[in-house]
């Protein structure tokens, strides 16, 4: 990623400040030299975190300058201290760069039901904004600190022709567990150097978050702290509007579905993606409620763990599914391989289908489940021993 | 169990034909010396395993004579072959036993989408017939031979006081994967010697059902073959009315949630039930909607496998639930005691609890949502590695 493509207008940082044990940055920084657009879509959970709460007041907004997050604690469930704390994290920001409090944004993620550690948070809002830079060095660590149990940074920037000009997006994420549809325990930035007006702004994210963040899952559980940022500085002077909207929210739905993808990879314990192309539905919107209960079947998920191609656990989780399907016109492929067509199973070299999923980390699961024009696209983490050491030791 | 709290009317044989690898029991046979009032509820998927659709077709009734039951293969997603093959197993037990083979119910349960091997089926059909008897050990083997994950058998038998008379209830069951709310891969099998007309016997069972077999989960998986039968000999000339319904009933419904909950205990990989009672919700539909969301949480399920009182887990798998729930008004409490209260986590001795959490089999989980009078207790597993284990190596 050339730092050439980074939007110009932003600074990033990130420290270490304690927050979490590991000594691992927990502290990042985004700054813009000018007001913002700022739009968001937060999470459905009904119970909501206070930096969550807070977001959903600032934004949508023209004003925004800044947006600071800690990782290793979600300041989640944590009562009036906890509107408190998140209040005062902007307030910290606004003095350590001279701007107003409530032209700041915040967001948290890690651990549910702990106040935050408010001295280690203030000095790392203290440490972040004296390395404030516009590096690609500068945008990495600050992508850094917003991970919890993520292994892997997830970053993306490119350079985007509109016509004549060029305009820049660049976007960082968090996963990795309570992942779920509607959102997962996810964090996300998307900047670009665009200007754009907030209603546009809006409309772009939320359609965008649909088709990327809102079609993975790894575990079913939406959390209570998801946020997804869009984030215009509007240096580039191009302003979006209805002659390239187009080009531009495909540049930044490209970005949020390689971001959603690589969360689910990423996921707690996955070993392998099922990447579950659902036809023949009689809406999208009922492809889409079939993909996420195959997704999220814990029969299909190990299924998938062990390579074994069991269309039985396949079909019948679509069965199970709040939206109609058409048994005797049920079809499904697993990487490429037809198994059962029209409500029947085929003829197929299972052991060597079997190491064909073992080959690919991506397992291509189709599945036609009737006559309709109704299609969805989702993706899903398998379910390992890894992911069930992990989460039954997590906070003992 | 003492054999004379067997239902008269009815004989009991179990046979070894080979369907199972293993050589364990896998054809059980019922017959009735008279004609039966027999009613099924089955699996709400919408992908019905052949002998699903046999049922259906051929209860409620007043003539059923016998049930076949094969464990070891589901034929599920079989085809006309399947739908053949369901009817053939019917046919020979009439063959065998000189009644209608129309008047013969049947069920199965194992892998999906392979066919049966008939001529073991139609082995094992001969040598149940002459093996049938009321004995204690005859009951045992046929409920031992609906069997297939299962490592414990599950049977119940009373006698119950209905006025001055006295009738008996005895059931059998069989879980141990696919096990959801709507029906389990689970078959079922309640047998009385009380009369009873169809339609109250189908309202009865309905209730039963969602009462005890729709209130558990292990993975959240309905299956294709779900089926529970409620077989009424009337040989002890007690006819069930709406006199002595209600006492009918609680025994029937006692019998069946022992049944269910002890389904969860042997759950694949389980090593502990959550009880989760949700109190303060809307309605008591809204609450049974959040105690499904919470027991089929592989977030909660892990905490409670580790002994982590990790509330923030299960209240924000509440609040996923698509019933409002009041996070103002959410109070937890976990084997008694109150860890989080009115929305803000409380000040109790977190090793203590872990400790408590982990000396008991049972884990109660008391959720409370809100104001409301809606109320539900639903039954569920953990999620272990050896859950995952079992799985990914299922059928490969």
């Amino acid at each position: 990623m050339p730092s050439s493509s980074l939007p110009a207008g932003f600074r990033f940082a990130g420290s270490s400040c304690g927050i979490k044990p590991s000594g691992s940055p927990d502290l990042s920084l985004v700054v813009a030299d000018r007001p913002l657009t700022a739009v968001g879509v937060y999470t459905k959970n009904q119970i909501v975190a206070a930096p969550v709460v807070l977001c959903r007041q600032r934004t949508p907004s023209q004003t925004i300058r800044a947006v600071v997050t800690n990782s290793g604690n979600a300041n989640a469930c944590t009562g009036e201290q906890g509107v408190q704390d998140a209040a005062s994290m902007c307030r910290l920001v606004g003095e350590q760069l001279g701007i107003n409090e409530s032209d700041v944004l915040v967001m948290s993620t890690g651990v549910i039901g702990q106040t935050l550690p408010m001295d280690r948070v203030a000095s790392g809002i203290e440490q972040a904004a004296r390395e404030l830079g516009d590096g690609q060095e500068h945008f990495q660590v600050a992508a850094d600190a917003i991970l919890t149990t993520d292994k892997q940074r997830k970053i993306a920037a490119e350079s985007v022709p509109l016509g004549d000009a060029v305009i820049r997006v660049a976007s960082m994420a968090k996963g990795a567990g309570m992942i779920a549809p509607n959102m997962a325990t996810m964090l996300g930035m998307i900047f670009t150097d665009a200007a754009i007006e907030p209603e546009l702004a809006q409309s772009i994210l939320r359609s965008v978050a649909d088709s990327s963040f809102n079609r993975v899952s790894v575990d079913g559980h939406t959390s209570t702290n998801d946020t997804l940022l869009l984030l215009a500085s509007g240096t580039s002077d191009v302003t979006i509007d209805d002659s390239n909207r187009s080009a531009f929210e495909a540049a930044v739905r490209n970005q949020c579905i390689q971001l959603a993808v690589e969360m689910v990879a990423d996921g707690e314990g996955a070993s392998r993606v099922m990447k579950i192309a659902i036809g023949g539905a009689q809406s999208d919107e009922d492809a889409e409620t079939i993909a996420r209960i195959v997704g999220e079947s814990p029969l299909v998920k190990t299924a998938i763990t062990g390579c074994d191609p069991n269309w039985g656990r396949i079909v019948s989780a679509a069965g199970n599914a709040a939206a109609p399907i058409d048994p005797s016109k049920t079809t499904l492929a697993l990487c490429g391989t037809m198994i059962y067509r029209d409500g029947a199973p085929t003829d197929y070299d299972e052991p060597q289908l079997s190491r064909t999923m073992a080959e690919n980390q991506v397992v291509e699961v189709e599945l036609t489940v009737g006559a309709g024009n109704g299609t969805s696209t989702h993706w899903a983490s398998d379910l390992t021993t890894n992911y069930v050491r992990f989460n039954s030791e997590y906070t003992t």
